[in-house]
């Protein structure tokens, strides 16, 4: 009983304990305490003059050997994090991209084009002519297109036209304008290198810019080829929790990022051949199960079940009843080799690019996906046998029913029908004050914060009560699936005006929209909104705002760049990684509002969260001018004219 | 007479300290001792689980929160070394291939193509068509095909080709052949990421890749498109040292790395208004010399006068006698704004991309570079009448004289003559053993080294005397150039059979190649030995080595692992950059030999470093079997028809 109340990776750290499996909380309190310098960014290692320290407290060396400063140290560490994380999704887009082309071409047997409507919609705003084309043509041209963004030599990133254009003038205004993706991550590591951009304005600059190659590029790719390849999410119901496996079936995990593996895994677990394969070893089926981030896209599009959070990957081999993790990249913890070596969990890495040092690896291609994905299940339920029975620990009861699956189409269409999707209502209920605004709670799970404590739950519960809705991605979207947030019968922790929007509509409070590569859905959501009208001409303008409890990634730091360059304010918890350059820091958290209408904070204290981002969304509110009651307004004849011109009806078409 | 024996940049650091002038030295004792874990390679900050380390004597953690071991931290720091290396070369490589085509377009008014040799050859290697089409489409059309590969979505780079066949047939089978430039410069970042790439061999072999994409890459298109727009180097005469400044001229030191704003100063200072505001300032004439890599570049193409090298560049503005320094990228000391305020000295940046706080901003584009220059000359000898003479202290007396000018072409030229062009004699006295092999030193200069010991001088004169050809490039050819080794007269330091030979080419057993990014015409230079014959069938068999004994920038590390991914043996002094991995360190010192027939070493003292060259080198004669005194050959009837065959004249053409 005590088990229920007690958050199921509370309960699976008791158990590691119990087994003697060591956890990332282990090795976290090993770290303690972790480096000073290093956690204020007052270390630098770019080159071999170093490494330098800067002393924050008086009496030690305030320059590295080179000479610079804790702003220039903060500053490049603050770029070179930015560039890696957009590097990471970016990274990751490509492969998508290799993918379309690919399977356009008959060169990926294992896919196929499965939203149309999506890729016409993008084929229209790449310019691809569409008429009269085949749809394998269509796609290959996108694909190709796709692929340049990374490397064209001249011009912006196609989709930064999707902003509003207000937007669009703030960042050509302040130089941010992204060009090719993988340029402006070489040039990050150009200007962090020693000896190069040494004015933490400037680097900031850069970071806001490479920032926005992820969101509105390599991210933007990602998410929109992916959904072009398996499906614009679409409300869906699942489950999650690690009670998604089954002691009497045979379980495989698949954790990372790159949905095309999971989704090969999801295919071939189809495969006549499995069922008779685990009825044949004594498996009443096969489950495969999502983690971190792939979890999330499996959920998202299929409903599949969801084991867990990243915090969770180890909990999950704990359980004993996991006959295979299989990984592809980003968030997979080295540990994992360790962990699996306490149980009989096989664990296989599957792309060249990112091999573990005592894992298994079965190579995984576009071209042979289903074989690697066939052979995979079958050496997970080969290894059925070996389990352990007295070892099996499956922590049940605990697995709430998630709706899950709200891509940015997805919101238009439950908001305004399928027939007349829009943003109005959402627009509507937020300038009458029903839904006060909207947040998103994107990013990662980390030690810091004590296994069970549920942070973004907490705080998503805080804002739905107060008549915000949340719009959660990645691990924190996880976390809030497995707190129970995500069913549209969740009415008692709204508030009134949001209950009764959701109520409406038939939507949960806390929508779940997809890995943290689909942070992109949500500033087209927000684009969106500005274009409908009534809320400001930019993002900036909107009763907003971005959060992330417990980051952990540099994708993270991307994310939060490109939230910030965007104009949506944006709280990290926890730490600042920056704290130690206050200048730097001073320009993050208060000189970007002028630059782009928006800037970071940092909160150690989770609680004050909560209240931070109200305070916004209604400083927002106040300067759109929507919580005003309207005075009665007294017309006199010249505005009654100007009004009567306003209220003619336009001849022709109205839309 | 004292200050003489000195060397100059000792004198100089005394002279600072007298006036209290604060240098690198200072900086670099005030950082001692240095963080243990960060020098071993034992910290992590790519995520916020961390900062972790690793305890490399016993009790304290040996993963990471997220459980990487040793072998992971090492292999992730030193990948991001050289995809950061690899990225400030390939950014600067970029940047002339778009000035090639501006200037093409006639969009770059102050550049021209002057090399027209070199243009028809990279026209040629790029399969672009030659025959019949003017000079400017050429260009224009080899510098977008030198843009497209950095962003490429298919296909391995055009240069890999001029590598021997063997080389090229390690790289394939390495998996190590690398893509577009950007590319893997990005996807460094992404398997280096958290929870991405955990296998150090695997992540060493994308060290490879990245690196391969510099020399082979992004160098070698920086260094052909500079040759094809400011002319190949030549032999020219020059002068080096701090005595290049004039007590009655305005000098204008010219730092940083891409020559395209140093050629504008140089072709500027000849507009006749500035002879004239110079005059009228009360000066003989301007002086224009050049410090680090831009110095090497003005050097070797036009004899302009060398300041210094890397670690004098703050000992150059403590002359008092510089009215301007102007910088673009790379190496540049931020610690220079405070050495210029104790002077009279304006300090100027001039790249939206390297920006350094304090400093004043001249924006230099390739479409106004010649205004942009004469701006700067103007300010400097606007500057003139703030100098304080009082506090002019230029070093004189030990500027040596300097042939320079070493392309792999005059190399070429030198040895077989201008209409024979050919590396045949030297493969000849290779062969022969006049001389034993050719080493490439190359490098930076460090504060972990004393002032005035000038370990690059002391190493090539040993090596000279044992009969070793050595090519420098960069700081360490900077420092060579300073020591007086690059003058044909130089007979008395060499071994008898390179004086030989040196003296019947003319030329000096220290030859200047250029800056740092011009190791890509060693790769160029090694690959023609190979292909002249003689010396076995791949880059790995040649009795040649590398060295930079005084590393500090990741550039180094990039341009060490491509030359030993080239199959160059390659030594690095001072420190191991993953000294506290031991596996990892293996795999760099011993193993890689096994992949790509090459490997590293690292060896703090530098004495023991001339005698581990000379091994290596007698080692690879005697593999090649050029160490073999010829037996007395009896020939048999059927050897003696072999050998008639052979001599047979064959018809035709013969090269």
């Amino acid at each position: 009983m005590e088990e229920k109340q007690k958050a199921v990776d509370q309960v699976m750290l008791d158990r590691m304990k119990e087994l003697k499996v060591e956890t990332l909380y282990d090795r976290y309190q090993a770290q303690l305490p972790q480096c000073g310098y290093g956690s204020l960014a007052l270390c630098c290692r770019h080159c071999n003059y170093g490494p330098c320290n800067i002393d924050p407290f008086g009496n030690g060396p305030k320059k590295g050997v080179c000479g610079a400063d804790a702003n220039t140290f903060a500053a490049r560490h603050f770029l070179r994090m930015s560039g890696a994380g957009t590097g990471c999704h970016s990274d990751h887009g490509r492969a998508v991209a290799h993918l379309l082309v690919a399977t356009a071409r008959g060169e990926a047997p294992g896919y196929r084009i499965k939203d149309v409507e999506k890729l016409m919609a993008v084929a229209e705003f790449f310019g691809v002519k569409t008429k009269d084309r085949k749809i394998n043509e269509i796609a290959e041209e996108v694909g190709e297109m796709a692929l340049m963004e990374f490397g064209k030599p001249y011009g912006t990133l196609l989709f930064l036209k999707r902003a509003p254009e207000a937007r669009q003038k703030v960042w050509e205004k302040a130089g941010i304008a992204p060009r090719a993706i993988d340029r402006e991550v070489c040039e990050s590591l150009h200007r962090t290198g020693m000896g190069g951009d040494q004015d933490y304005r400037n680097l900031t600059k850069q970071a806001m810019r490479v920032a926005l190659a992820d969101g509105w590029g390599g991210s933007m790719i990602a998410t929109e080829l992916q959904d072009i390849l398996f499906g614009t999410p679409k409300p869906v119901q699942g489950r999650s929790n690690l009670g998604v496996l089954k002691k009497d079936h045979v379980n495989i995990v698949v954790h990372g990022h790159e949905p095309q593996l999971a989704e090969a895994i999801v295919a071939a677990s189809n495969d006549p051949d499995v069922a008779k394969a685990s009825s044949a070893a004594g498996a009443k089926g096969v489950v495969i199960a999502g983690l971190c981030c792939t979890a999330n896209e499996l959920l998202v599009r299929h409903g599949i079940p969801m084991a867990g959070h990243t915090t969770m990957q180890e909990a999950a081999i704990a359980t004993g009843a996991v006959e295979l993790m299989v990984v592809d990249i980003q968030c997979i913890m080295q540990a994992l080799i360790e962990t699996a070596k306490h149980f009989h969990t096989k664990f296989i890495t599957t792309l060249s690019k990112a091999k573990i040092y005592g894992a298994e690896h079965v190579e995984f291609t576009d071209e042979h996906a289903l074989e690697a994905a066939k052979k995979i299940i079958m050496m997970a339920i080969e290894n059925f046998k070996n389990r352990d029975n007295k070892k099996v620990f499956i922590p049940g009861g605990a697995e709430p029913d998630v709706v899950a699956g709200f891509s940015h189409e997805t919101i238009k269409y439950m908001l305004g029908g399928r027939y007349r999707a829009s943003y109005r209502p959402l627009n509507d209920n937020i300038i009458n004050g029903r839904i006060r605004g909207v947040v998103g709670i994107a990013g990662c799970t980390s030690p810091r914060i004590g296994a069970g404590e549920e942070s973004y739950v907490s705080l998503a519960k805080e804002l739905i009560a107060n008549n915000i809705l949340v719009v959660g991605t990645g691990c924190a979207a996880g976390q809030c699936a497995s707190g129970g947030l995500m069913i549209p019968e969740l009415k008692d922790l709204c508030g009134e005006g949001l209950r009764e929007v959701c109520e409406a509509v038939g939507m949960p409070p806390v929508l779940h929209s997809g890995a943290c590569v689909d942070n992109s859905r949500i500033l087209i959501a927000l684009s969106e909104m500005v274009k409908e009208g009534g809320l400001g001409s930019d993002i900036s303008e909107l009763p907003v705002a971005g959060v992330c409890l417990e980051w952990m990634h540099e994708k993270a730091i991307a994310i939060g760049q490109y939230f910030v360059a965007s104009g949506v304010y944006t709280i990290f918890g926890m730490n600042s990684p920056v704290a130690g350059a206050p200048d730097m820091q001073r320009l993050l958290t208060k000189e970007m509002e002028e630059l782009v209408g928006a800037r970071w904070a940092f909160e150690r204290d989770l609680k004050k969260i909560g209240k931070m981002v109200m305070d916004h969304i209604e400083k927002k509110r106040d300067a759109l001018g929507i919580n005003v009651k309207k005075e009665r307004k007294l017309y006199d004849m010249a505005e009654r004219r100007a009004l009567e011109r306003e209220c003619k009806p336009v001849s022709g078409h109205h839309s």
